[in-house]
């Protein structure tokens, strides 16, 4: 038996193994190329039932899956090396996913990639029943502008990206309030803007009058100071923001710089990084938006009001009076530690008497669906 | 045998053939991390010789490659399944590879991904002696703007990105001249300012004020007619810059909306669109600039100066007077058809004498270190 027709026994037998494994699930077969694809690509594919369907060719490989939600999925090889799989029907919305090759887990060839669970990988779309909010649509588009700075603080160039509302170019004189707006733990300054959807959700919430026209500026929440060689990594985010971020954009961009109109948002991470800096700068913030996460996170215990964030919650009228809209959002599917510890957070601000909204997002987890829907909430919410 | 013990034969065996392969190699051992390479990734490597190192774990796999420069490089196991392999030397600059994992051509998961070479891929930079004037220095850094709009001819959503400089936003007066910049074939409008680093380019060349401050508009040089069911595709990218991009970018950015401040160039193919529209159009545009291309490609045959973009070059003396700048760009290790062409090209020019200026990139060849010296040559000779 020689090296070849080893490794033909050994692909006749894992595609016999995989065959036998996935023949099992019956699928709809109404496919289509999934809306992030690569230009042309026409895998993955996502059918009517939410389930994906991968395929890759290999023809050299023993064992190839599609690794997604959690899940390894075997995929079978046909005649010409091509292996294909399908997935148990998906949640709506934006999945992280990779194919595993042999035990190399991989980018699929197919997709357009996104940075996110700490790594520049694929991603599906699932088709939502309420995707018009971030559709591409003809009306008028505002910018997302790439801006790279040098900052102090963590001595190392750092970048934002910037929405600019498409009637920011019209004149020469208006001026707009500013969104500050971040992302969670594992991604980047570039999620917001590219998975987030957030300048399409603000165009189309512009252009149909739900939200005043604002700047949104998305920068990254990952900021430390410069390490001596044995110190531990200290994050100075928020120094950042206040000393080198606000000051950058209200100079560079036709800001009102004043508290009123300014808010700050974030994600998961992002949420519990905001609500820091707002309790922080009741002086520079008015709206906050948290996003699927509190500062009290993980933890699902009753807060003590005296100690939780130096006390910051303890007066209640004043903050009724500084803050015009404290606004908390969820996702019906949202795994612990998440529901717990909002739920906490909420009972103290119900305790305190404090004013806040509360929006949950149907039938989705700690996923981009989950946040643009918040996005889209939040934004026609603030500066009014 | 069974299964499992099969499996592990076959990767022993081959693991015994590719070490014998590539053991023979002797490199430099100071490899470093690519400057491209994801945060945090160790792989891939380049020495001092300019070799690539590749590495990925794929326990299962049977064969793994590096495939690098029209090389197929095979990769090396060792007992944790990690596959490591090193190329030959390579040339100065940017390159565009793959991993090739038993059959299944994949983005290395180390990288970045950019779009080249027809799909969102691998690359690896190689440190290039003079690469100071694209790296990113603590001066005053203009932005990138994505700006989405929809194009009446093509019936699509199209973008760009416009670069505009630091100064563009110190006041709400001052206007700028405009180069429309084409990336180009199987590359898109991301090309120029992520691998190609014009926005660098020019912070830098503005900053050491060899450059004027300028706008930069980056789009797509595929557009075409939207298709009956049985017509040919039908470019119509000359009107789309021409009736759209430009009437567009004129009311959307301070620009001097005139032909002495409007230049357009390209590379490869976009050398060879904007040859045309600059020809066709020069009430519209005063400076050319052609990296690696011209609108003869890829004949090097003599041109008939009556017939050759219906004769456009025919009156020398009107040219000269019309077109401020003539300036064409070559990589000495150009493949081809490049060098034949351009070099018939040239000697229409003469022959109809036709100023020109003409550079050669050292050392370099049909990739985008030869670009972004060119753009850094033409851009400091516009708008002068």
């Amino acid at each position: 038996m020689n090296f070849k027709s080893i490794l033909f026994s050994v692909n006749v037998l894992a595609s016999i193994i995989c065959t036998a494994q996935t023949n099992q699930i019956k699928v709809i077969e109404d496919f289509k190329p999934s809306s992030v694809n690569q230009q042309g690509k026409l895998y993955p594919q996502v059918n009517s039932e939410r389930r994906v369907r991968a395929s890759i060719l290999a023809p050299q490989a023993n064992k190839v899956q599609l690794d997604l939600g959690g899940i390894k999925y075997d995929m079978v090889k046909d005649e010409k090396g091509i292996w294909t799989g399908v997935s148990e029907p998906q949640d709506e919305g934006f999945h992280y996913y990779q194919l595993n090759i042999d035990g190399a887990s991989v980018p699929d060839p197919g997709t357009v990639y996104f940075y996110g669970a700490g790594r520049l990988g694929s991603a599906i779309e699932i088709p939502a029943a309420d995707q018009e909010f971030f559709a591409i649509r003809d009306v008028p588009h505002g910018l997302v502008s790439e801006n790279i700075y040098f900052s102090k603080l963590t001595n190392s160039f750092r970048r934002c990206f910037v929405y600019t509302p498409a009637n920011y170019n019209e004149d020469s004189k208006t001026r707009f309030p500013v969104l500050y707006l971040q992302h969670g733990s594992f991604e980047d300054e570039t999620g917001w803007a590219v998975q987030g959807k957030a300048n399409l959700i603000l165009d189309n919430l512009i252009a149909s009058k739900k939200s005043v026209p604002m700047i949104i500026v998305m920068d990254n929440g990952y900021a430390y100071k410069p390490q001596s060689n044995d110190s531990r990594q200290e994050s100075v985010f928020e120094e950042v923001v206040i000393q080198e971020i606000i000051p950058m954009i209200d100079t560079k961009f036709r800001t009102i710089a004043n508290r009123e109109n300014r808010a700050i948002a974030g994600l998961s991470m992002g949420a519990n990084q905001t609500m820091r800096i707002m309790m922080n700068n009741l002086d520079i913030f008015s709206h906050y938006g948290g996003f699927s996460g509190t500062s009290n996170y993980p933890s699902a215990d009753a807060i003590d009001v005296n100690s939780f964030l130096d006390g910051k919650f303890k007066d209640g009228e004043t903050i009724n009076k500084k803050i015009k809209l404290f606004w908390l959002g969820l996702g019906t599917k949202e795994p612990s530690p998440f529901p717990g510890s909002v739920r906490a957070f909420r009972k103290m601000l119900e305790k305190q008497s404090i004013k806040y909204v509360y929006y949950e997002s149907p039938e989705t987890a700690h996923e981009w669906l989950t946040w643009r829907r918040c996005l889209n909430q939040f934004a026609s919410k603030i500066f009014k």
